[in-house]
């Protein structure tokens, strides 16, 4: 690896592997070696001698992930992108950028914003996290609402296989013949191949946005305004839910104003054309009010509605000056379901004894359940699992899922099998061993490790559905 | 078959199975039955069959494809889906119906606008073409262009594999964990499922549509306009083009105002919030006016309005009157070689002596010329395949594609080798086998069938890169 890349670009030694094992989840693993590749010749270099080798391979974006993405279940190389960080092209005309994994989420934003466009997909990370991340996971964020997650905006891929090819799939167009290779990739999880280049779509920037603060007493009023924006048509472009436990740590973190009192607020934000979204926020307003707000404050400058969201993006950090650790759970539920999760949430803490707080996409019904725990008890952290797990499975039976946006990893891949039969999971095995022949790519993660190789059986009965 | 389907609902004489040989494309082929379920169940049970006997099989809806999509290449099995015509379910809270594969496109918008919400992808044929096809064959429309094609409105699928055995992907959120497998059997074109059930994305109506007509004396002054809309940051919902060959077909068919001496045409519409578009709609204008158009015309009521689509929607009705039939072609082109690839439209027609009007997406880039010629003559039709071969390598050479939504099909299939590697169309297949191991769902299509069963071989170059 030294020979190939350089002796400065690859970390070996104990002390320097340490800042590897971790990534945004409660997970660790430690590498055998990390790399950093500056283009796509010395990443197909990096898979060649790892294939030699017989090594797993894991890429890592920014380590901002939350469901074990990145972390190496298996030792092995992993590739850090922080090198390839340059964004190649911006074609305005057909409204499309070129850029290196390692570019952050943000900074695609700031290189177009003076043409009057932005890149949509804004995971609370976007400071920090960078694309191959997000389309390893299929990042999501507060506007996936109305612009919907990663794979909307990723028109083409440029990735490494495990053998050393080189695929480009996708392009500027939308719709390209074949099958759709770019979107099979866009969420594998670095099971298939590592990314090595990405064509974002970029959207135009909208003349008028507002944000509203809409203030509850009761987690249910907020639960049913998220319902009644639906009936009655309104898509606010973000809305966001924050519970009691969670606005009061991140109102004496960041005092963005969130009420001490209250035991709930949504943040929702508005965009579009200036008198559209003036009158958008006049309905949204009385639906907040018919449905029980105490208050519903309105930003009345930038900075006021830079502050609110100061509150909402900065909730983790929040979180983490009132206790050692925490495990942000990640489940979806139909948007009508939103009232009852939120108190089975409010029973599992009390169940297991764990302060949890919530914060969260309610616009898409994906819950982020915080729970407060410390890691140097193991008693602790066992309950900890089991309560997370508890919520996922009352999601799933709401009619959910397990993730809305961070992802499988290696935190829900033993889940797995509660959402898919056997059969499908076999078909997704086989399906990613196009890509990954020998399952070298990053190992352990998104599909259930406990049952060896998965074999697909046939059926018993003709016509019993495989949920996939 | 009989005894599964009842004897009525199995059709197997020659005079019956002729009306089933064509879709519209200029392809034919006689399949062997035709079948006519009317559960996922009885398409089990006719995929059971059609295994026992070892039988090709094809799904078919309304036969308006354009790409030979639904011919049968091998005779065999055909499954028409005319009988699995129900929206089962409207779920306005959660902006998603499910449908079974024969509802019509426009029935569904039909069944839901009373709420307020439609279903958007709008081929031009959406009063008679079904989901089903649609889903087959990731079909766009004009108002693809700001909001996407058909994969980009799908939630969810069952689908019936070669074997019988029934999957279901996704569903009623919009980021299920696993690999997406529902993106992957969207423009599958029937090589990898039948698809029985569709979970459907509903969208909210707009308050606002304006729609107008740019009329312009030389076809480049309508391209440079497409151009500059992108270049000033303008997303219209839809911008389609008439060259004068087209425009003068369409107006002594539908009278719908149309100038006879115009060479180029532009239907741009807009929709948003009423003050919005109003702003758009003067932004618009003035583009046009730059650009060099002689008039701009503004449709003043929703009749005029409909007009205006009627030309554009019955365009190919338009072309039977004075042509015994015509080639469309679906080829893609970055929006900024419009023009120029219309003028190689314009040098084919000359060298070809054939007459070649033009219809298409501009705003896409999706060029839709479409040559006139008599079937019964083999040598015209030869000269009609040669100069459709030779558009299409043209938007090759230009950075763009054979098909931006008609699908590949059996028209395309041999020219896959152009765009892709042998390595990528070997990956493609073994895709493809996963779902479909035998190969009999719709064989001969999507992948050249000139080079027997493709093999995986290893790149000659490390880097050599594989466009998919």
């Amino acid at each position: 690896m030294q020979r190939a890349l350089g002796e400065r670009f690859v970390l070996h030694r104990s002390r320097d592997l340490l800042l590897y094992e971790y990534d945004g989840s409660i997970d660790k693993g430690r590498p055998e070696c990390v790399v950093f590749p500056r283009s796509t010749e010395q990443v197909v270099q990096v898979m060649n001698i790892a294939r030699d080798y017989d090594l797993p391979i894991v890429g890592r974006g920014a380590g901002t992930g939350l469901s074990g993405g990145v972390i190496p279940t298996r030792g092995g190389v992993m590739v850090g992108f922080s090198r390839m960080n340059k964004i190649l092209e911006i074609d305005i005309e057909n409204e499309c950028a070129v850029v290196q994994p390692g570019v952050v989420n943000l900074d695609i934003t700031r290189a177009v914003q003076a043409h009057g466009y932005y890149y949509a997909p804004d995971p609370s990370s976007q400071k920090a996290c960078t694309i191959g991340g997000n389309v390893a996971e299929n990042a999501g964020g507060p506007h996936t609402l109305i612009y919907g997650v990663t794979t909307n905006h990723v028109l083409g891929i440029e990735a490494v296989l495990s053998d050393g090819t080189v695929l480009e799939a996708g392009g500027k167009e939308q719709d390209r013949p074949g099958y759709d290779i770019t979107g099979l990739l866009t969420g594998s999880e670095g099971t298939m191949a590592l990314v090595t280049k990405v064509i974002v779509r970029l959207m135009r920037s909208c003349e008028a946005v507002e944000t509203l603060l809409s203030i509850y007493d009761r987690p249910d009023d907020a639960a049913t305004t998220v319902g009644e924006l639906t009936a009655k048509a309104i898509t606010p472009a973000a809305v966001e839910m924050l519970d009691g436990v969670m606005l009061r740590m991140v109102e004496e973190a960041t005092h963005a104003g969130f009420p001490l009192d209250a035991e709930a607020v949504l943040l929702i934000e508005l965009e579009g054309v200036r008198e559209g979204v003036a009158e958008q926020l006049r309905q949204v307003r009385s639906v907040c009010e018919e449905a029980g707000a105490r208050e519903v404050r309105i930003a009345k400058t930038a900075r006021e509605r830079e502050l609110l969201w100061k509150g909402r993006k900065n909730a983790f950090g929040a979180v983490g000056r009132v206790s050692p650790t925490y495990y942000v759970q990640d489940g979806v539920v139909p948007r009508t379901r939103i009232a009852d999760t939120l108190r089975h949430i409010y029973r599992v803490s009390e169940k297991y004894g764990l302060t949890i707080s919530n914060i969260f996409h309610a616009g898409d019904g994906n819950m982020h359940p915080i729970i407060l725990f410390d890691p140097r008890s193991e008693e602790e952290t066992r309950r900890t699992r089991a309560a997370g797990e508890d919520i996922l499975r009352y999601c799933i039976d709401a009619g959910g899922a397990i993730t809305g946006e961070h992802g499988v990893g290696m935190e829900k891949n033993e889940l797995m099998p509660l959402l898919f039969s056997d059969d499908s999971l076999a078909q997704m095995d086989r399906l990613m061993r196009i890509f990954n022949p020998d399952g070298r790519l990053n190992p352990g993660k998104v599909l259930p490790t406990g049952k060896g190789c998965l074999e697909v059986r046939t059926p018993a009965a003709p016509h019993k559905a495989v949920v996939w």
